[in-house]
């Protein structure tokens, strides 16, 4: 992983075999970010998507093991019982350029990834709302 | 809907059964918007979506009423006769973590809706252009 | 094309039958830019894409040349060679809603495209990587 700031905000390459929920979170931790938006663009594998089911509050899950082009990434990072948490979609493109996607719990990087950060100041914090079975933003400043 | 300034940015959170362009157009008007780029995750249902053919400049709309996984929203804020019109594509994803998408004509959202809105100080207006039949986006400055 | 600067910020509008690549190098000239983050929403035509075969260390590539709606565009501008380069990956819409995309190698606009072009000030150059076979992102600062 390499990154570099300008202004609010901050472009971040993920490299070949690393995992994207680390290199983010390492990424988050060491320049001590509260909040903001993430998108991009790459390529990864051993991805595990998830569909909500909101009847049964519960994800399913799948994992897509080849390699696939990362046709967008889109996201934030909040905070979770005070630590850096990222929530992220994908759409993914397979070698017969179909697409598939869903809520990103796990992904590594196949050829690179490329994404841009833009910082908040302000601190958003998610805490579980009962009525969709999910930790939701709050948008309360802090 | 919570949402909050942070620059010239704003994050954005609209909640289960609110209707996605009611809420923006609630949230242009409070906060007076001239402009800007909107992009976000979540999870919507009740989503009309249009296929415009150019041949006949008639967009073909169709209901999807299921749930779904919202891989990508992406679009914008103009003013069109002298009102906010958020234009908006979606990249949706189903159960079977399929992909699949176009213009948004309408939809509710089924969860939770997560928005970055990033706003121009200028006014973009929008015109309609005989050539693609549509009302497109004007660039000179108001 | 038309396109309006906003603070760091660019409203970009690409018209019907305008190469997208063409267009945006033009832009990307004209205003002396060194890199950024793009992304966006419209309707494209003659395709190309592509699915990088990371064994092979080859791109497969594919021309769609009927008109499809761009769920999204989304991607940089960086430096190759000492000339502006965008790096777009796209996921686009076909007349039954199915989706599909890749990396974007050559598109034309089919009724209009609309972007959003945030610039940074730092130069962004790539530079090739044995490991991956491709022109990966350099952060060091120049």
């Amino acid at each position: 992983m390499e990154f570099m700031k300008d202004g609010d905000n901050y472009a971040i390459r993920i490299d070949k075999d690393e995992n994207v929920f680390e290199k983010l979170t390492e990424f988050a931790l060491k320049e001590g970010l509260n909040s903001g938006h993430i998108s991009g663009i790459g390529a990864l594998t051993n991805v595990e998507l998830g569909f909500y089911h909101l009847d049964k509050k519960e994800y399913e899950r799948k994992v897509f093991d080849k390699e696939y082009e990362l046709l967008s990434l889109e996201g934030n990072l909040t905070h979770l019982d005070g630590k850096p948490f990222f929530h992220l979609h994908a759409c993914l493109g397979d070698e017969n350029f179909n697409a598939f996607g869903g809520h990103v719990f796990n992904a590594d990087v196949a050829v690179t990834l490329e994404l841009n950060f833009r910082m908040f100041d302000e601190l958003i914090e998610r805490k579980m709302n009962a009525c969709i079975g999910l930790n939701h933003m709050e948008m309360r400043r802090v």
